[in-house]
């Protein structure tokens, strides 16, 4: 094996033992020290990699939200209306919200960074573009913004719920929040 | 002042400082020598309130959900109507969205700890219960699932936008997740 310093293996290497330290621990519990052992690199080569923490943060956010970004597109790839569009979101709510911990850790680990830290917003804004652009191939722009907005939530909610509420209901509300061209409101209460 | 072992305010006062440390830290950040000296009580008073980092930690997140609770109340408590109640929901989300930094904070704080940590669920659990007994007010039960986890979604995306959604936008997203007696939905794609 090659493990010279300008192996792209090794930049790799630290980039996920960045991500699977942040599962486990946080992005408070990151050290360069930590990361270099649990990717089995000499400390110095971080520094040849990495310019600093930031860079490595922004790198390893960015491999995990492309990761979530195929997600949506293996979801959203192939419907040919918008009943099957419908059908496809629900899906993908259930697909993110049943899977692992770790992704839902590290979304979490991204959503509490940038909410600490204003310079880190891009991430998620680069994020929920990415996220848009794939609903607006079935969606007007203001309905995409919406119903993006829903699949954070519901996901969020399943994925914590002790009894995560049914494929039924999340198809409703990407329905509701996607009919445009609905009835009037209902007036009565209840 | 009384600063005996039994003052109530002691008690109070590691609570807002184990949320203020949580705030500027994070869960990962705290410990009770950290704590203690943020509220200014002897280390050794810290066992006497409190068993663990545990209690301490679910004392503190319910205080801050109380707190989260209230604006909920404020806003939901009034509405004769359900058009009403969906101004006063759009109202509540650019409230929450639109807050200090530290609620955000808090907020995520909060769901990455009981995404990594089942037993926290429950605290998490205890919240959406919460909130949607005052949604419920307003909305069938179904609905108000709907609408909390749209609320959630919509909130996160607002307080992290850099052009931060407008509130015709909010507002017709509730009406749309709350249309329940809605016509047929549009076949047209885009």
């Amino acid at each position: 094996m090659a493990t010279g310093h300008a192996d792209p293996q090794r930049r790799e290497r630290i980039v996920a033992a960045a991500l699977d330290l942040i599962a486990d621990e946080g992005v408070a519990g990151v050290s360069h020290r930590k990361i270099a052992a649990r990717a089995g690199v000499p400390l110095g080569s971080m520094t040849y990699h990495f310019s600093g923490m930031d860079e490595l943060l922004r790198e390893a956010f960015r491999h995990f939200t492309d990761h979530i970004v195929a997600v949506f597109d293996a979801h959203l790839a192939g419907p040919a209306d918008r009943e099957e569009a419908r059908a496809a979101v629900a899906d993908l709510i259930h697909t993110l919200s049943g899977g692992s911990r770790r992704d839902l850790v590290l979304t979490q680990e991204l959503y509490t960074l940038a909410a600490r830290r204003p310079s880190y917003r891009e991430l998620t804004q680069e994020w929920t573009a990415r996220s848009r652009a794939h609903l607006e191939r079935d969606f007007d722009r203001d309905t995409a913004r919406q119903l993006d907005a829903l699949i954070k939530g519901l996901t969020l909610h399943r994925a914590l719920a002790r009894e995560p509420h049914d494929r039924a209901l999340t198809l409703e509300a990407v329905t509701r929040i996607t009919r445009t061209g609905g009835g009037p409101p209902s007036g009565s209460p209840g």
